[in-house]
């Protein structure tokens, strides 16, 4: 079976009107393109993508913090219970293979390093300006069709 | 959105064909029942359980202990890499409503351990006799049907 | 720099006082022989064994299931927050050379299958006398001579 | 038992030579202090602040990545296998009360993101000049003298 791309959504649990809008046409154009969307599970950006995913037919994976899957968003068609906190985004980034990454605080800065890291390609959707080696796009179209392109070069994991 | 339920299948990586026909013969059940399969991604009673969940046109999830979804088995739809190696066996057990376990060894002995811990009902399924808390059964239709009703009063997390 | 042996005292986090000063024992014989202690750093066996070890002069490393330092019993010298809950349990026996399980429930039955799987060895004190592959033991301190004589020979992990 | 405060260092695991002898300067200053050092435990930067802080008499704590002990630097005295691959950095962030960041890479990110996320102060000490919120810091004794300063009032953890 070969398996459809996975692109990992990453941004605040809470962000204003317009970061979400962004997050939910992200999730949109992700499920338009047959990939699959992996987040962080709960609110305001990850569940903003995961609905927009949903909305157009696509597969949602939340991975989530603690024990308790109803914790998810509703939009999460598939919740994986990790129970490990913060180290959590260390499994988001490892089972996507392309990043996308809206404006965050200091959550969506460790999955950025993680990503680095372990080589996953990262995308700056209008934010993160003053971090180098990252890719960077304007639009959510834009975004996404980078992410796809790159998912199929992903890095040597450590 | 109300979500399936998830049952995990915890078993060997290799074992005899007699186990292997039975762990296919659970994943098939699953799907039919309309469960999400969750497993350890790899091979096995792991490969078998999610070959007869696919059959039978069900999800399957596979929790990977490495960085590489490539290691997943060809069965898995939907393939986590968790990089945390055995602590994975923990990410399996919060993600299922309750856990089928086959005859298996040290993996399976600390994945029945955590399910106990974190309240997720066991079904043993011709497998640890000498086990306590566990719930019986001795046909594949039988260990769903008890998982399944099982589901549904998922014990509290610690 | 050569190290010391570490050794693992799992068991319950409440427990009988004929079994809190089993463990205090045990943890007492841990210094003396110039091991150092490791355990789940909460109440119980965790803490009966860190005070034995504390009162002989050796050194205590809790690891804790969350993200607060202060949660660990007054008798752990290093606490080390996992924030990882259950899956902390891989750390524990990970760092191990050698595992002495007392009398425990779900949590130490997971911590035992862990241990078959990551190849340290365990030793069975006065407990799990239906469990196979344990290594016996009736006293502090013959468990402790087995756990010191063992701890040289670690098996592979996987 | 009133422990002693905990400070991390973390940095890149090859450096080049000035980077090396600030981080060995800068774990001098922390067991100088009565402070455990606490990093992760491989070369480079971990290596050389570890060497430090055992050349001035202090405690030294490797968080692994791995299941081996023996991949822990000469430096580490209490050596803890995680097994978890990149998601022990959040086990460093969660265990120290402070952290002092030399120049490094994702990895070294990541850990940032971490520290803000889960409250611990970071000190930069000559690096990451484009982030906010971290503290700054020229040399290794302002640095650390930082790092003692705000172990105190270290922040909430989500």
């Amino acid at each position: 079976m070969k398996r459809a791309p996975v692109i990992a959504v990453i941004g605040a649990g809470e962000a204003p009107p317009g970061v979400l809008e962004l997050a939910r046409a992200v999730g949109r154009e992700i499920a338009g393109r047959g990939a699959v969307l992996v987040c962080g599970g709960r609110g305001g950006v990850m569940a903003a993508a995961a609905q927009g995913a949903r909305e157009n037919g696509g597969h949602t994976i939340g991975i989530l913090p603690g024990y308790d899957k109803n914790q998810a968003n509703p939009h999460i068609e598939f919740a994986i219970a990790t129970g490990m906190g913060e180290a959590r985004n260390a499994v988001i980034i490892a089972t996507a293979d392309t990043v996308i990454a809206l404006a965050g605080e200091g959550g969506t800065l460790s999955e950025i390093g993680l990503a680095l890291k372990l080589g996953r390609p990262v995308i700056a959707l209008r934010s993160w300006p003053n971090l180098e080696n990252l890719n960077r796009a304007e639009t959510a179209s834009e975004a996404v069709t980078t992410a796809i392109d790159l998912a199929g070069c992903v890095g040597q994991a450590f």
